[in-house]
């Protein structure tokens, strides 16, 4: 099974008290943009790959619902059912994952005619191998290794955290390579007031953090 | 009319002098990622936007062919004769163009139906406001003003050549705005080889250089 560092305790814990966790969508400043991807829920049928708490043990915890399920499964291996879903979504899980053609092939199989995927990662431009810190060490500027696909080990959290770095080429095309209709791009920085009460932060100022895309699949 | 620095005459002595114009394409390294992207040319209509030579005057001395039409027109403005082409092809202008949803939508129109726009373009890590030449002054450290689109002032061949900046998802969702369907992207950056025989040259270190993007129009 792939790594999943969100069953890490220690990682966990500190994951726990980001403000997307605490706050809840308040507390995930790129959510109005993932929002605005997302057709019409109204009587859809909806599956979120990687759940927002992270840790498969606490769902038990979750309020039970005759509408909500919850599974655990490895993205790397999952099989879902076809025809499934209208709307799959998966909000900054994909850059864990080694083999996305895979996923995405499995997803688009399991999306009924006109349905959509919407998925955000980590931006290209931060996951760039070796420098996800946007370090000011200017032997490593951002850009140098840009075409260094694949695992890299960062410490975030936990350490030794695997994320696999993609260049945005290879994440468009592998949506339309597993049948996807392409449906739109959003890019998600830290801008005007957000950036100033962030300032100190060297890793957000206005620099682009997340990707969040839109795939449609066509109506047979 | 906009800026054409190609009419520039100490520009365009520079100019005539990079390999992509002393040696044809053989000189563009770009050329195979952006020809994966055409489709057949056999019996095709093809529009190429911004004539390679760069200086319409010298249209002039270009051999004769029943088959090749010269025009010269204002990129913002030109209006395109509705479909009639089956292939739009542009290579390194749209960066100059500051209405590019205009010019997207020109052409969609002037594509029959299944035809296709590729088209290259400076890379938008390359075009960043403020820094295109990758400075290794750390104070600014490419992704710092990703988000600054527009018309920003750089010095190459030339003083005061502008280009305009654009973000990965504003390129992109011009595309599908103006009715294409993704077609695929291409990123182009020196690698290995390349990029040793290369390692002078301090903003040609790995990092992608141009964007090279496809759009089709859906058939009827």
């Amino acid at each position: 099974m792939a790594q999943n560092i969100y069953d890490n305790l220690e990682f966990h814990q500190h994951f726990m008290h980001l403000p997307s966790q605490t706050h809840g969508l308040a507390g995930a400043p790129e959510w109005l943009l993932f929002r605005s991807l997302i057709p019409s829920v109204i009587n859809a049928s909806i599956l979120d790959l990687g759940c927002g708490a992270g840790w498969a043990k606490q769902t038990k915890e979750f309020p039970r619902s005759a509408v909500v399920v919850y599974k655990q499964a490895d993205l790397e291996t999952v099989g879902l059912e076809k025809e499934k879903f209208n709307i799959v979504l998966s909000s900054l899980v994909f850059h864990y994952i080694v083999d996305l053609p895979r996923l995405l092939k499995e997803i688009f199989e399991s999306l009924k005619p006109g349905g959509s995927l919407i998925f955000s990662v980590e931006h290209l431009l931060y996951t760039q191998a070796t420098n996800p810190a946007w370090s000011k060490d200017a032997t490593a500027l951002p850009g140098d290794n840009y075409f260094e696909e694949g695992q890299q080990t960062t410490d975030w959290l936990a350490d030794g955290v695997l994320k696999v770095h993609r260049t945005f080429g290879t994440y468009a095309n592998a949506m339309m390579d597993a049948g996807f209709v392409f449906g739109g791009v959003k890019e998600w920085g830290m801008e005007g007031k957000e950036m100033k009460d962030a300032e100190q932060l060297a890793d957000r100022r206005g620099r682009p953090r997340f990707l969040i895309s839109k795939g449609m699949k066509p109506d047979s």
